[in-house]
């Protein structure tokens, strides 16, 4: 079972073309959950990510419940800075849901409020003019924690 | 101490950008070989890191022969698509110093076999066309994992 990338509401079409060949190079199936930030002919998504396109399983949803609905016995993380835990503080399996926010907002509070257990942060230094990280590396620093943990399955 | 990037001969602007932010969100020092493909004062690299730039200890080299022997007695590590360790096989300290090439080519391969036992790459799925990821990506995820060996220092 390959992991899997929920991006909530993206808004730049670089990262999203990023975070393609980022599943493409693990293996991981992308959940895109609208309105996105762009069309999927953007030419800068295009530039990022098309060479990888096809090579990803990706599917859209209109809402963040239907991820849910869908995949109803699958653990979920939700990557945000607020978390307590670190995203290598937990243990991941093969069939893990890895959610991550709009670029400008992140999660909506209420997901993370219901979800607390389950969020994870990336640590940072301690200076907040510098706690910030683009969403593609912070989706890529995630999803080779967790597939480490995993023993980099079917990969070499 | 904190850790070194070393990008030799980076050629893609919002690459560059974004690794900036990385080093800021990470306290991470930051060495630039030149020629680098772009002039400092790009748009793209403003756009990507601009934020972030005034943060971070950046340094500027005319070759990497400069940046070794500027850094006699630290710890190297070179990222290459064909190490045979992987990046989370090998031990960081807080004074290693990894190296990253420029996108199109990767290190020059002379380099890469003077250096065989500190080459690391990041493991991928086996499908050839697959096998690509990032460099700030790359860069994200061997500077995180590192970190995670570390503890995190100066971070939370």
């Amino acid at each position: 079972m390959p992991l899997n990338i929920v991006l909530v509401e993206p808004e730049i079409p670089q990262n999203t073309g990023n975070i393609v060949r980022t599943c493409a190079a693990t293996g991981s199936n992308l959940h895109l959950v609208r309105p996105l930030g762009f069309s999927v002919e953007d030419k800068y998504l295009k530039r990022s990510g098309l060479d990888y396109w096809n090579l990803v399983n990706i599917q859209y949803y209109d809402s963040f419940e239907q991820v849910k609905e869908k995949n109803k016995n699958a653990l979920f993380y939700y990557a945000t800075t607020k978390a307590n835990k670190t995203h290598s503080d937990v243990e991941y399996d093969e069939n893990t849901f890895i959610v991550f926010g709009k670029e400008t907002k992140g999660l909506p509070e209420e997901l993370l409020n219901a979800n607390k257990n389950h969020c994870i942060r990336i640590p940072m230094v301690d200076i907040k003019e510098a706690r910030s990280l683009n969403l593609a590396n912070s989706v890529a620093i995630v999803v080779y924690e967790a597939l480490r943990q995993l023993k980099y399955p079917n990969m070499r």
